[in-house]
């Protein structure tokens, strides 16, 4: 078969974060993002479902190795953001507010080429911030 | 980033209905709708998901602020509803019949004005009634 | 092997109900049962758990078969409040309040005595009537 | 209303496989498969979510009654593979390997026909190997 | 009947925290804490159960109001620690090491007396650090 | 504090097994066990909860290290009988129906002593074969 499947994978990783705007006073930021301000922070269980899309590789029966795309998703975003503050502690998420539409849009862009370069292709990123919240991203402007 | 991302909220309420034709006698009634035509009534914990789309705002890292997309869920839909009975206390269901599919139906038109002013776009009303039965509705004929 | 364990098993059901006191007025009824007191009801997915302990038997490796326990918590009481309105049409709950307590209570009364028969103990009956609150009963006063 | 709606109905099953190609090494089997390719088997529980699409029937209120399409899913698949080996027990999945990708394009082909013939269109094959992995097949190339 | 049940409420917050021991260095905080160490927080989306054991009152059905104890678990608890750092922002968690464990313990002599005042009498704080972790108090030494 | 806590870690392992009874014919096997006789086998996503006990530890806040507690799951169950056949491939469950009663009296015996060994007591094992059915044991007789 050469059906086109979609394959997805759940990691998960918890940390901490504050929405925060450096130019405004505390008052705007508090009206703002409310909560979600706390100058000494919060913290989160995030849960990371990652989806890529492909054909059936006729003799593994996988669209694609889920301990590659496991590994893919641990080495480049969950294994580094894992027990970190993401404001403080993340390079490639300097200057970036750390809102979960942001976080999942800068996920999709860790792992896009590593994903191509296994042979598929990435068709979703969905990030839950909470059992109430989640955004989703597939790619593109 | 000017990226576009898909936000969902999800909120729940309590509700009895029933499924009943009034024009059918109570046989047929049963031999369509099966136990859900029970004359008495019978209850749904519902959970509702509500998916917007729109591009993430520079300066808030927001899609559209979740706790505006609460309050106009809650306001527009789940106080309203919750704990009520779907087909004798709801104006807005009055003359539809209450299965999942309707209601996924009438909860997008009663809240995609007031996403659309605060400038995102409705993209999908997901309702479960149990764990093993769910509808989404995207709008659309 | 014959230690003692505890066997758990699931069942589900749909049912509407209100909270509502006959003797009080209205006003009583809404000060203390809140929305659940709306007159035309209000429903549920309740999950409840029912726990035995016993011996496990040496030839068969179980405490009590499963399917027996699922086949008496069916005929004795999902089966029967499936579906249903619990203040009006289940014989057995009858001039009882139809809170998760009482219910809780009820269902112990009804699966007891075959649960012995079939030679084990009943332990716990554990309902859910929301993903935020359950009841659990161990019998006795 | 004619409003076009997408209906899932979750169905489950407990199966045994194992992944293994059989021009293959012990050891290519290890190294492509890991501990999926163990000699005697493994098993999951796993969970299939079947999404058909189709207008809202205004008598019914239904978009297809969720009865007939569990009938149809238990019938044609989960009936027939629960507690069984999908290796050995199953003569439709003879010759195909036993990945949850080709096990949901397998499905998708079991259940098509009969839901076209309810008056539907099947959507989406979606099926859990674990909470971590699932895959989903939407038809066609 | 004024059979004894047990009543449970769920509620849930989000904060920061990180484990560590003033009087000891980094690397020995980094070997006894591993990666809840990092000096610039973690965080979590703790669920909190807090089960309460007492008679059930014959005009109510209940054994407390769950209003009531949502309340008193949200004024004492949940509102304080929700969205905060329960390292820096917490008085009542001053001194002492933020472990589940050590959260569990206070949590329950937070609430005691308030459950005891309202006619019941507190049972179980179980307190979910993640999906895979959680922690059980049930009063005294 | 030295207040005793109860700590849970979660563990999963996926297995092939079937309940079978040497001494039965087939169609005894099959009266008894129903479809759990298939011969070729079927299989489960166990999920494994390990309850212990034990005092905090003022130093670290802990009761016991989950770290320890998790690698002691692992090392002497989990990743021993994870992607294997209980009946066939496990010495120490050689001789005995692998019945979820029976593995978690096993898992019990497998792990008493090592928790024992690091400073606490083994209070439960609590064992998830399905959704609606699991296992608790507590120890002795």
């Amino acid at each position: 078969m050469s059906k086109i499947v979609y394959v997805t994978r759940r990691e998960r990783f918890n940390a901490a974060h504050k929405l925060w705007h450096e130019e405004w006073s505390a008052e705007k930021n508090l009206e703002v993002f409310g909560k979600c301000s706390n100058p000494n922070w919060h913290g989160h269980n995030y849960e990371l479902f990652v989806t890529i899309k492909g054909p059936i590789n006729e003799e593994t029966g996988f669209c694609m190795d889920l301990k590659v795309l496991s590994t893919i998703i641990k080495s480049k975003v969950t294994d580094v953001i894992d027990h970190r503050n993401l404001n403080l502690d993340i390079p490639w998420m300097a200057g970036i507010k750390t809102s979960t539409e942001n976080l999942a849009v800068v996920i999709w862009e860790r792992i896009e080429q590593e994903i191509k370069e296994a042979g598929c292709q990435l068709h979703c990123v969905k990030l839950y911030e909470t059992e109430n919240n989640f955004v989703e991203y597939y790619g593109g402007e």
